[in-house]
């Protein structure tokens, strides 16, 4: 059995493996048009950032192999061809055009199946400059190395990254320091556009300006210009010109698709290459995985272009299973999405707000604040979670996460809950790990899906940060209610009028000196002492009393 | 609507807490027969270890307000009636005798509801010595008020704990020292003995044998005697004589049923209170919950008995909901239990391997080591998974892990999936989180269920490292074949004779120099590259060859 796999990063090196494993016999080749393979290509913010010092770490195995071509051969039995492109896809024949890129030969392999992973590249605007020295991508092994020798060269006083998705955003973590000013330019609203809701961007974005790096948002870049070096000097935008010493594009990544394409396979409404759960494209002897293909969302049930090294593993497990006979199938995404930047644990699944609406689903949703571990343990921190669900049954369409804290283990149990269409009271209830170290008593989790519930049951009004700096903005009627111990108002006032603070612990004595004839907001510093106050208000016959989502944990972020 | 709680500790707190939120007008009296209430007695080891300076942090919520009787009634308008016994349950006529135990008054307190929340108290074995001075339990703040009085004495040098359970074993971590020599005894066979298999339980016991705890299993202790100063001073037990300071017993818990059983509520088959899954007893208008009932295991389908403070939280908000009138139920348990330990993070959740096979499942299990993060990331650290699963269908029905890195996120994710009767496959594309701070690119979830497929599907053969050291015992024909780099070998020789070296990469070319008629086993430092060779191997025609399940990580453990 003749295989050939073209792309050497994740999926190809992962179908090459599992299928050696299984089928001894097989003669497989993998075509690799650069030089590296199997790289660890999500380490690269962590070579920029000097928290891997050398560029072949991520090439090597975890006992220290360097994964090259000779390693593929010796350990796998597995050829690879490096510096070799594929060309054309004879699907008549069943053969592959390929072209060594140094020696520029061509040659023609036969298959028997042939796999496609071709990955992704980023997508770069057609933008006048973008050619300019010293404007980068960061995808392959080599901008990395080519950003951090201009760190080192010390000529590196402001980076521009335009675009702040995820790749944007763990550059600017990877590259600020006192030595280089960055500023974050954003087409859209929000950073993390794509990856988080509005409101959950704005604490990431309130953390990132803390730092000092200048976020600048419905910002156009219209074009790069050079300075005498004739490096770029200069950003043009909507919002001003910036002065710069570098560009990092980081505007997105599209599937490398033009041989699939060429070849006359179908390309999904997404734009990346159409498969089956098989992980076939229309011509079953020919497979396709990783960042080239597109995917089926298991919440939404529409396809989606989600590139995630993970998936791409995945992929390529079930890819090699089906060629060696076994039958296997991918079931979809949720579309996780994780990330470390700026000391923050950031992530998200399933459907934001905005699309879990576009979807035609009627869902509610919340914010709450908590700890990661018990108060009382030496290490715990904030994580804050948004939750969304249906109204109706209360199963739970997307969540999202980020603080300093541990928020990645909440969203996975989100995800695993929601593979199954978990509603808000299956997760309240789950037996998950309790011991002071790893959570608090009424894990996080359970916590917002309580949150939720009493919301969606109509037991107590609340309202999102957005929401009260809305009210205020508009100047309607609102009281702010801070029931906050004394020492906790002292040491952080709220900064707004029409306040007024009666502890939580006086509140039953004192509640009749509240104003009547406006809406009532109770604020503490999580939600949860706010959410008691309320139901303490309206048990008095309090009408119109809502308590605020998260607290100040929240609200500080959006002022 | 007069509802009467009896426990004031954590699920009686709860119950009052949101049934005050749900029903304002609710006449609630908490009865507590000790003098704190609603303390976080999960942490009382970190008091001990000194991680939590003050007891107080313990009492207190994470806004610093302590929860004694008039924060409750200040800020819940909850009675506490503290230094109080309830004495008797009149069903009939629905009142509760109690005694206040600081004037020894008594009274009748009518209600609607009762709840019971009178919790567990630890096993104090008929043990001759047992009631002399610095002996101790490990349960109530008093007890770890007095333990760390004695250590600040600086006459505690030596302490025996009998008993290396949960709380045997956190008492051990918390208090071992430079100055304090301890000795674990343990009647069992090996240590953690409810909560871990055999197999992980020794990956525990190794690393608390390497800091220097003294381990004594299967060790009966016949009784205690004074020495002169009328403290206990020497631990009599079939394994020898034990010159100590003090002892902690730390044999078990039992759930506290004295007053349900006077009342003539049934009791359970594990001699808890025995509820329905609306948490009723018997008699409906009493309801209990947290560690004096039993609860129905998810898993196996029969009723167990597994006190948790996670659980007696859940309970109290489904018992507050019911009383309130919203129909609720507490869905069972996975016998989840975590803990932290000389610094591994260690847990379980499901059936043990043993325990399944009592319970009538054919299952299959697994030990893989891995890492939880990508391992050219600064931070990360090895955990050691076992998977157990039904050999039909391959739902995985128990999971235990063990390491310094961060297990317990696997744990939970593995509790969620359980809870829906997940397969090995679901849970090998579940759609988790990837970035190199929080996992690997295949999980190591995902990996431990791949490993536990491609074991069931007879693709190749593994043993584990108990299996292997038996065969050396029994002085079996085995052949160990070393696969690691030559590097490796060298830092970390194999300590067995019978071995054979020949780096994986030169594998393909050297196979023919392995013996035949014999077992060969493959080993590297995880298993994945032991995997990969024994593959290698079958394809080549090799018979009798298999793979050390986890590796020399976890081989290293048992010798």
């Amino acid at each position: 059995m003749k295989v050939v796999i073209i792309g050497g990063v994740a999926t190809g090196p992962k179908v090459a493996a599992r299928l050696r494993r299984l089928r001894p016999d097989a003669d497989i080749t993998i075509i690799e048009q650069g030089e590296l393979i199997s790289y660890g290509a999500c380490g690269l913010p962590l070579y920029l950032g000097n928290l891997v010092p050398d560029m072949m770490e991520l090439m090597m195995t975890s006992s220290g192999s360097v994964r090259d071509p000779e390693f593929f051969y010796n350990t796998k039995q597995v050829k690879v061809l490096n510096n070799t492109r594929a060309e054309a896809i004879n699907r008549e024949q069943k053969t592959v055009l390929i072209r060594n890129l140094l020696h520029n030969q061509q040659d023609i392999l036969p298959y028997d199946y042939l796999v496609l992973a071709t990955g992704a590249s980023p997508t770069v605007p057609t933008l006048p400059g973008k050619d300019l020295s010293n404007v980068f991508t960061l995808h392959h092994p080599t901008d990395a190395q080519a950003i951090r020798e201009l760190v080192r060269s010390k000529k590196l006083n402001h980076l521009t990254i335009i675009g702040a998705g995820l790749i944007g955003m763990e550059a600017a973590d990877a590259l600020f320091g006192p030595r280089i000013k960055i500023t974050l330019c954003e087409a859209q609203a929000q950073i993390l556009p794509k990856f988080l809701d509005t409101d959950m961007a704005l604490l990431v974005e309130h953390e990132v300006r803390e730092k000092g790096v200048e976020v600048l948002l419905s910002c156009q870049v219209l074009g790069l210009t050079a300075g005498d070096s004739g490096a770029v000097a200069r950003v043009e935008t909507t919002n001003g010109l910036i002065e710069t010493d570098a560009v990092i594009l980081a505007i997105g990544m599209r599937p490398t698709v033009e041989l699939a394409r060429t070849a006359g396979l179908a390309l999904g409404v997404t734009g990346a290459i159409k498969v089956n759960s098989h992980l076939q494209t229309e011509d079953l002897s020919i497979y396709a995985g990783g960042d080239c293909v597109e995917n089926y969302d298991l919440i939404s049930g529409q396809p989606v272009y989600s590139p995630l090294a993970s998936t791409a593993n995945k992929h390529g497990r079930v890819i090699a299973d089906n060629i060696a006979g076994r039958n296997s199938e991918f079931p979809g995404v949720n579309k996780t999405s994780v990330m470390q930047c700026f000391e923050h644990n950031i992530g998200r699944t399933g459907l934001g707000e905005e699309e879990a609406i576009q979807n035609g689903l009627d869902v509610s949703s919340v914010i709450v604040s908590g700890y990661d571990a018990t108060h009382y343990h030496p290490m715990h921190d904030k994580v804050r979670v948004k939750l969304i669900a249906e109204k109706s049954k209360g199963r739970v369409v997307g969540a999202q996460v980020v603080g300093l804290g541990e928020g990645i283990k909440r969203l996975d149990v989100l995800v695993t809950a929601m593979k199954y269409g978990a509603t808000l009271e299956d997760i309240a209830n789950l037996d998950l790990g309790y011991a002071p170290p790893f959570s608090t008593a009424i894990d996080l989790v359970a916590h917002s899906a309580n949150a939720l519930r009493n919301k969606m049951d109509g037991l107590i009004r609340s309202v999102s940060s957005s929401d009260l700096l809305n009210a205020l903005a508009k100047n309607e009627k609102v009281y702010i209610l801070d029931i906050r111990t004394d020492e906790e108002v002292k040491s952080t006032p709220i900064p707004y009028e029409n306040k007024i603070e009666i502890p939580l612990s006086e509140l039953d004595q004192r509640w009749q000196e509240l104003p009547t004839g406006g809406r009532l907001i109770t604020v503490c510093e999580l939600g949860i002492r706010g959410y008691e106050a309320a139901c303490l208000l309206q048990g008095k016959g309090v009408s119109d009393v809502s308590y605020l989502e998260g607290g100040l944990s929240i609200l500080g972020a959006y002022t």
